[in-house]
């Protein structure tokens, strides 16, 4: 995989119509009169890179089944994500999120629940005024999988001793999914749900599925080595909330009992720096973080390998250039 | 209005088959395997009057309008509420619910933000699977009006200025809501939601509001006045969490200026005893409690009036000692 030298907003390029189309269903979505206007217009900030939105748009390119609902179903995608942003910062104690403070900074932890609550609500109403119930029914289930992958995670906070598979079944239940969802509805909205998928609408969610697990796993490594101020969230929360990822659990697994003993300590050990500190000084992070950026790779390479089913449409270069965006990613 | 004298199960016996096909429904919804069954086998025991689910049924029957698929609604409903209660009880900071430790005493918080969202997106898929997206519609909506009633309710924290309309919007928005959609289901479903609602359903919504509102107002009134071990989850969570509910308004808008320093007082300034003790000594409730709960006896008599355009019969009969029930409830 050659390094991608595009910016996102070129790769993005073939669907910029639809993506804009996207963005007015959002904004009008998050439009509140009264106190309830002034949490979400907060929220609307913290619209990011939109890549779950896109990566419907693009695979309904990709496939020739873009319809004009296409837009509203990557509106409702992107409010669910909204609404699992606000609660995770809730989840993870994180005080800034695209370098704006979180809702639980600005108001209290009540509203962060209320309008995380509020955005799923407003995503599923928003899902029901569609022609096809096929966005309603992927996505409702897709958020289940989602808080499975969530309540699992918390479970297993300190757990050095988990399997990189069990480490990867949380990563891609918290994170892929929305991924799997947005490649499978561009690919296969408006049918019936009732219809089974098509070959090709599970591909291009496997697709979504190896994309998106390799997103959390950068992410995972960039919480381990990335500066704040380019990242535009607070970094070594996982370390803080005692999740154990996978550079950590690759270092731990080749550990000896005593460099064993140094990382748990870094991470439950009364501790007045920052634990991140103590965990560089417990050992030497590198070989897991080459480990995990390998697994991202073999990964990625896998998600192009189900792109060569598609014809070559501009639609499909730019899913392939957004797969060598996520590998060289540096936030 | 007479005080009823009938157990609530002689009351729900119209629908008692049907309410069992319901709470099978719900079961199935709350049993998963591992991790996140563990965690929904502890909601499930929240499982309460389930009047709510009964009301989707109740005036189903009474307008003649009774589906195989009313059961399937009502566990929606239900499914609902239980998402509102895990998430309440954070908000609240309310350990006890039904007699049983919450989730996040059981757990943490993270666990209990994480299981209410679980229950709302399951919630919302199973009303995917019904055949009218009515329910969907409905309940999508009304989640957003129950959280917007809890963020106004956030913010109005020691708002003794209250006016009773404010204090209404607020009750009617967090509570009511959810019965105004269960009688309104109830004698709409399977209608398409595009197609206006009837004179008769939109009667029945303003039942369900007038005995929601109604039932809030004597919530309020228990959490002033009960004792825990009867109404089944902690009292004097208002008093403690600054919540300025209908007793308190009225008895403070009748007070001279010491007055309302003492009940302030008793809400804000450092306290090492109950809160609720203080309130006591601050002031007399007993106006406030009368006060509320004429309003209360107010607005049921008017949902009486209400279900008297509808056919005499043994579901009309239970909606009526409903209301009575609710009148009289001591939990």
């Amino acid at each position: 995989m050659s390094p991608t030298t595009f910016s996102l907003e070129e790769l993005l390029a073939p669907v910029q119509a639809d993506l804009e189309r996207m963005r007015q269903v959002l904004i009008e979505a998050l439009s509140t009169e009264g106190l309830v206007g002034e949490r979400t217009a907060h929220v609307a900030r913290f619209r990011g890179k939109e890549l779950r939105a896109a990566m419907v748009l693009l695979c309904g390119q990709a496939t020739g089944r873009l319809t004009d609902e296409h837009p509203k179903v990557a509106a409702v995608l992107e409010l669910i994500h909204l609404a699992t942003l606000v609660h995770d910062d809730v989840l993870d104690g994180a005080d800034v999120r695209r370098n704006l403070p979180s809702v639980h900074v600005v108001w209290d932890e009540q509203t962060a629940i209320l309008m995380g609550d509020m955005l799923y609500s407003r995503a599923f109403h928003l899902s029901t005024c569609l022609s096809s119930n096929l966005a309603a029914r992927v996505l409702s289930m897709g958020a289940q999988r989602i808080c499975a992958g969530e309540l699992e995670q918390a479970a297993r906070r300190y757990d050095f001793g988990m399997s990189q598979q069990e480490y990867e079944g949380v990563a891609s239940a918290k994170t892929a999914e929305l991924y799997a969802a947005a490649c499978e509805l561009g690919a296969r909205y408006p049918d019936s749900p009732e219809e089974p998928a098509s070959e090709q609408a599970r591909m291009m969610r496997g697709f979504g599925e190896d994309l998106g697990l390799a997103f959390q796993i950068i992410d995972d490594v960039l919480d381990l080595t990335g500066e704040a101020s380019v990242v535009g969230k607070s970094v070594g929360n996982d370390v803080e909330d005692g999740k154990v990822t996978l550079p950590v659990l690759h270092v731990y697994a080749n550990a000896d009992a005593a460099g064993r003993k140094a990382i748990e300590s870094a991470f439950r050990d009364p501790c007045t720096g920052s634990r991140m500190d103590a965990l560089r000084s417990a050992c030497d992070l590198e070989p897991g973080i080459a480990h995990a950026k390998q697994r991202a790779h073999g990964l990625l390479t896998q998600a192009l390998q189900r792109l060569m089913t598609l014809p070559d449409t501009t639609a499909r270069r730019s899913l392939i250039q957004i797969t060598e965006y996520v590998a060289s990613r540096q936030k």
